[in-house]
C-alpha cells in the first residue's frame, strides 16, 4: 500500500527546488527526490560540473543515497521524482534498482531514455509523465538561454 | 598518437586480476582498468554487494576515477579494458565520457549493451572485442556454478 499524504505535484516541486539550486551553481538544472510511503528519503541535483564527473546525474546519486538509507540494493517501494526524463545511463541504473515508480517532469527528446525503442527500465517500474512539465522545462530553457548569452 | 608499450592482452590480464579479486570477495567477477598512453591510471572491480549499490559496476567507478585522475569529465585519450561487455547503464555513462576506446573480454548476451539495437556508445568510441574472452568468461561461469552449488 502506498500512503501518499502529499501529491505528485508536491514532490515534483521539491525536485524543482533542487533543480533551481543546480542552476544557481552553474549545473544543468535537473533535480530529483526519492520517496517511500510519501516521505522524502533522498534529494539532490545534477553535479557533473562540480564533481567533474559525467556519472553525477541527480538520478545516479539518488539511487546510491536511497539504497544507503534503506540498506538495500533494490528499491521497489521507492518513487523517484525527477524534473527531466532520465538518460539511458540513468534508465539502466534504475533498471538494476528495480525502482517501483518514476514520475517525470519535462521530456528530453534528444537524450531521454525513450529515444531508445527497446525498454531500458525494469518491467515492474511504473512511469508517470508530465507533472509540472512546463515549470521543469522553463527552468532548463532559461538556463541554456543564459548560457548562450554569456558565451556571446 | 597512442604509445602502447604493452599489448591489449596485457591490460586485459590486469582487468582479469581485478575480476579475480571481485570473485574472492563474493562479487560478480567483473574487473576493469583504464589506460592513457599505455599506462594504467585507474583499476577496479564490481562492488555492488560490498557497497549495497547497483551503480557500483567496475566501469562506473573507473569513469569517475579516471576523470578524477585527469581533472577532466571527458576521456577521449583513455582506453577501458573490461572483462565483461558493459550493460546499458555503463554504456550510457561511457557515452557521456566520450571515451576513446573500449576493449572487451567476454560477451554478455543477456544484459550487454549490444542487446540494445540502437547505438548507446559515443560515435567516436572504438570498440574491440574478444581479448582473453575464454579466460574472462571462465571466471564468470565458475563463479555462478559455485554460487548455485552453495544455494543448492
Amino acid at each position: 500500500m502506498r500512503l501518499s499524504i502529499q501529491s505528485d505535484a508536491y514532490f515534483m516541486q521539491q525536485a524543482l527546488q533542487e533543480a533551481q539550486t543546480a542552476a544557481e551553481r552553474g549545473e544543468i538544472p535537473v533535480g530529483a527526490v526519492v520517496t517511500v510511503n510519501g516521505r522524502i528519503i533522498a534529494r539532490g541535483h545534477n553535479l557533473t560540473e562540480t564533481l567533474t564527473d559525467v556519472t553525477a546525474h541527480a538520478e545516479m546519486q539518488l539511487i546510491t543515497a536511497a539504497a544507503n538509507q534503506l540498506g538495500s540494493k533494490y528499491l521497489p517501494e521507492c518513487t523517484l521524482y525527477v524534473t527531466l526524463e532520465p538518460c539511458p545511463m540513468c534508465a539502466g541504473a534504475l533498471y538494476w534498482s528495480q525502482i517501483g515508480r518514476i514520475v517525470i517532469g519535462a521530456r528530453d527528446e534528444k537524450r531521454g531514455f525513450t529515444t531508445i525503442v527497446q525498454p531500458l527500465l525494469h518491467p515492474k517500474t511504473e512511469v508517470h509523465w508530465g507533472v509540472l512539465e512546463a515549470e521543469c522545462s522553463a527552468l532548463l530553457v532559461a538556463f541554456f538561454k543564459k548560457l548562450r548569452q554569456q558565451k556571446g
